[in-house]
């Protein structure tokens, strides 16, 4: 399971360029996410809160999220954006990773996928183009520029994250500021002018100075903080010598798959990614090969 | 070979974060990109023409795209963003096609990427978190406001494209306004909350009304116009019923693999895609299957 997936709404993106279907769901019927700023709310069950549309001021910029079919009803869900003032992107913080930790898996999908559109929308109010005010458009989907005419749409950016393997032992690395034996596999931003293959044998190199090939797609997962799209790739390198660019790592180490698998049980060599991280779900799919 | 990948140059992404070394660079030896407005311009060999740094306005906005290591050297490569006035994003036209169908692979990687960066540039000039005007920085991967102090940068958005299989038979479609007879893999974004998998039985389910399963990566490319990533898949149908989508598609045929073949070869029932697209590279792979 990798999480993050596994939204249980349907995002109906039928009805988004549809303006008299979104007024029409803003009914009694409709679901509120309950947020604190980005933190999500929790009802007496652990589950996501949710309240009502009269919960928020009348001029909030409202995103149309999926509608909720399970127990046989059909209920909208919105998500409303974070008033003005509250624009930095945010990154999870450890009392949202122990909140997090406890929710169900559905809930977590929901969270994160209405954390990354209300977080864009929050920092995106101007258009890029002309410099003016935009508005809030196909039910949060675009934001449009009434003065140049420029839409706007939500940004979600991908990013490889990559396993390297030499003679049965995995290249993990621990990047600058990270606590003491905290390990992951290497990751990086797709450049525009690469195909994602060619990014990983980029990042690999430019940070641990290994040539990689056979670069083959395991896995992907939605990554809320602010809007990444995790893409998991495997690779085997050419050799094990390594020239570690200390402008972004500060250790890389060729584990054997002994010490990939005690750290993952808590009491190997390194501290493992936590369960949300694909890297810790790329590790497991790497022992089990 | 995926058309827009393979590109020679060594991006040398190091050097963009310091301003001494891209200072260093810009001298007698560095080459610039010839172009007129997005249009390449071809010298006599038919091969990308470049110019010197002599060539534009003291103020023009620069991006370093890498070094070319070609003929033992080391070029520093640069290209301009298009003045103000020149903003609306752009797709491919007639003539560039024609023009790109002509041009040596690892021209059309260099040229796409670039395509990708500065028309980025041209359509981002102001800043979407307050509305202030931006400056260029990190050698062009970068803009920052010096007003709220927020940092953007450019967009690569990634979009599925996905083969849907029922019993030997491929789906494609034909979109709202395309040609008679022009049929492709069906695509869409994937947005914020889903993993690319998720996204393929998302986009096939909505354009087609079909479910589809065991979803599998195949293959990806950088597709410039303006800055997607197109992510490749094979998924498996459920059952052949088609509910379309008729707001997206104009028309959805399962075909043989047999006519697949053949409207490769030029004879079959329906155009197949252009030999730039992925779409055709993953038909072939498909025939390969």
């Amino acid at each position: 399971m990798i999480a993050f997936s596994g939204s249980p709404i349907d995002r109906a993106d039928n009805l988004r360029a549809d303006p008299d279907a979104l007024a029409g769901m803003m009914n009694w019927k409709a679901r509120l996410l309950a947020l604190d700023g980005l933190m999500p709310a929790l009802d007496d069950n652990g589950r996501l809160a949710w309240g009502t549309l009269a919960d928020i001021a009348e001029d909030a910029e409202l995103v149309f999220l999926g509608l909720d079919r399970s127990n046989g009803g059909e209920k909208p869900c919105f998500a409303a954006v974070p008033p003005r003032g509250d624009a930095s992107p945010r990154m999870a913080n450890p009392q949202l990773w122990a909140l997090m930790a406890t929710l169900d898996p559905g809930d977590l999908a929901l969270y994160g996928g209405a954390r990354s559109l209300i977080d864009w929308h929050a920092r995106h109010r101007f258009c890029a183009q002309c410099g003016a005010g935009t508005v809030i458009a196909k039910g949060g989907w675009q934001r449009s520029c009434e003065s140049c005419g420029a839409q706007h749409f939500p940004r979600t950016d991908p990013v490889t994250i990559m396993l390297a393997e030499y003679e049965g032992r995995l290249m993990l690395g621990r990047g600058k500021g990270w606590p003491e034996r905290s390990f992951s596999a290497l990751a990086g931003f797709v450049e525009p002018g690469e195909t994602i293959e060619e990014a990983v044998q980029r990042e690999v190199f430019e940070e641990s100075g290994v040539r990689v090939r056979d670069v083959s797609y395991v896995a992907s997962q939605p990554w809320p903080f602010p809007s990444q799209l995790m893409i998991g790739f495997h690779s085997y390198a050419d050799d094990d010598a390594l020239v570690i660019d200390e402008t972004e790592m500060a250790e890389i180490i060729w584990f054997t798959r002994e010490e990939v698998a005690a750290s993952l049980n808590g009491d190997g060599p390194f501290r493992a990614p936590p369960p949300h991280a694909i890297a810790r779900n790329l590790m497991k799919w790497w022992l089990e090969q």
